[in-house]
């Protein structure tokens, strides 16, 4: 069984107000405003869901085209920033680079001394345009040295990804998938990395500061890093018979399995079966992948009751989509970063800093030594 | 009086544990490990306190003379990341550069898979050693071209800064009150940048993402910003009279003075008289301003019983060392990253994720309506 020592702080306890996102509710439900993630998945643009969490409201068509349009016109990076990209060595992580990316770009694009909801909206938007061209900017010069134009003709953000990574336009169904996963990863409520958003923006900072930190969080493995360990985990085995009587084995040796169960949801992740489906529409061709996902899938049900969460068949569907492994929680980045604008802005609105206790467990009342007696 | 709404999220509760510092139990104590925060800065190097929170003790005068030329000995920066500083508006905020740069030499000198304890300490040696390095090649390059060497030949991390920003060795004096300064902005629990960089911490994330964070936490105004908005307040007045009529003014008209008061303490910032009597100091040969910040001090108490935090002297010492106004919270980073590499340590060996929850405040339930129907 998993170890009895509580591997979360605050689980539970109320950090602040949010009309953002309500998780986990019902054991297995997740909205976005109110609205069910089941159809915001079936039906929207990623594009949508961004301006519901980000400008409050699913657009009309007219608003989304418009939308797509300003979006699409801020693709293009500062000469400076492209020169910074060109400084970060090949072997950084692919997140290190997000980060030192948004940073540099706030030196370059910051907010004003006054922190206005409609500026933070603005350079939301500039942020979910050009995270793609920053990434991939930097992985073509750092690998051949080529300066690709980040002008990709896309019409969403998904397609401008998978243009500028492969040097051609997805398939229509690469695109949709695409566009499903990134309204998947949008937004989850006072997760790790949006709390460590909140925390940087209750001193008053300034939106790069706190997507900037909150990139940083979701790199860890606990949390966005997870998707690039899933799909270590299915990689090591070539058929689900394999893969069951392996997992099986470290389950019973108490491993924890990187992919399975969450910490808000208790019955299931209402996002799991929706990214399931999109994996196996996507491996049909190539099947292999998502047998041995499926097979550890029903192995970790019946020998632990914990179901897979959205992080185990996005790894599926992104390798599909030749995307490379550890590009997995940029794509998380890409998606989570109108969450996180969303988030600022609410946390600025309650205007308060968020500054806990602590239990201390030191030294009392030492006696000072000079330098000379130690 | 002070506004009615509660202003801190999470004040009081028990966010983990800490031996490192214990802070305002008496109502004006603050202990690092158990030593007093008078003791430590009357009697010690700043290279002192970084090694007792960092490594975990007091140095013996051997540990200190080597401890301080390892520092030394690690100013120089990468040539990647001098070219990056070198693309960075002069018209950034010292603290984006900063921000920036720690996240750039993450790409360069990054922590390795494993995150073990003795590399986040010398990591975090690191940065206490070339964060002023950084901070001054960028000034002297974006204002006048001048590439300038970090070799500053300076046994101290205050002097060392001093050196490169005014291009001479600082004064006795003024390395002492350096000194002092840095050993008062060590630590201070989980205060918001601190927590910051816990949040991130904990999801095991690396410990450039982690100090990133904290750097963009204690960019805002409520926080280490607060130094330099004291600067203002005082900078205002020409006098010591104008400016008590003034403040006395702005007080009843409920106008917040940055630079007095503190969320921990009630009593007094214990932190406060030790930095007061360095400004006095520094200030004997041009006095003006201290004499108004003082007349400021007596105002504050005498009308709203709030007494001067660190802070608010700290902007005299800083003004007389003729550090520029948005280097203030700067120096604050260059201290607390000893604090904040501390913590990140203590929160890896807890092993939790920082995840509280959220009170929903959202619309419930809403009837999803396709695009073509909105």
């Amino acid at each position: 069984m998993t170890p009895a020592k509580k591997s979360v702080a605050l689980s539970g306890v109320v950090a602040g107000n949010t009309a953002l996102c309500s998780v986990g509710r019902s054991g297995n439900d997740l909205h976005y405003r109110g609205y069910d993630i089941a159809d915001l998945a079936a039906s929207c643009q990623f594009e949508e869901v961004a301006h519901l969490l980000v400008h409050g409201t699913l657009p009309t068509t007219e608003e989304l085209v418009a939308y797509r349009a300003r979006l699409a016109a801020q693709r293009a990076l500062p000469d400076a920033l492209l020169q910074v990209l060109e400084r970060i060595p090949a072997g950084a992580h692919p997140m290190d680079v997000l980060r030192t990316g948004v940073s540099a770009l706030g030196t370059m694009e910051g907010e004003a001394g006054h922190h206005a909801a409609d500026g933070a909206r603005a350079i939301a938007d500039r942020l979910l345009a050009c995270l793609p061209s920053m990434l991939c900017y930097w992985y073509h010069f750092s690998r051949s040295g080529q300066r690709i134009s980040c002008d990709s003709g896309a019409s969403s953000i998904g397609a401008h990804f998978l243009t500028l990574l492969h040097g051609r336009a997805p398939s229509a169904a690469w695109e949709r998938a695409m566009n499903a996963s990134l309204i998947l990863y949008a937004e989850h409520e006072f997760n790790a990395s949006t709390f460590a958003a909140r925390v940087i923006a209750g001193t008053g900072s300034d939106i790069h500061s706190a997507i900037t930190g909150a990139i940083g969080a979701l790199a860890g493995p606990k949390h966005g890093g997870a998707n690039e360990a899933a799909l270590e985990v299915m990689g090591r085995y070539t058929d689900g018979a394999a893969a069951q009587a392996d997992i099986r084995e470290r389950v019973e040796q108490h491993e924890v399995i990187i992919g399975f169960g969450h910490p808000v949801y208790t019955v299931n992740d209402p996002r799991s079966p929706i990214v399931k489906a999109i994996a196996e529409q996507l491996s049909v061709a190539d099947p292999g992948l998502f047998e041995v996902a499926e097979a550890i899938e029903a192995v970790m049900w019946d020998a632990k009751r914990m179901f897979a969460n959205l992080d185990w068949y996005s790894a599926v569907a992104y390798h599909a989509m030749r995307i490379p492994t550890d590009f997995f929680t940029p794509v998380f980045v890409f998606a989570r970063t109108a969450g996180w604008a969303a988030h600022v802005i609410e946390q600025r609105e309650d205007n308060k800093i968020i500054r806990p206790g602590a239990n201390y467990t030191g030294p009392e009342d030492r006696v000072f030594v000079s330098i000379e007696e130690r």
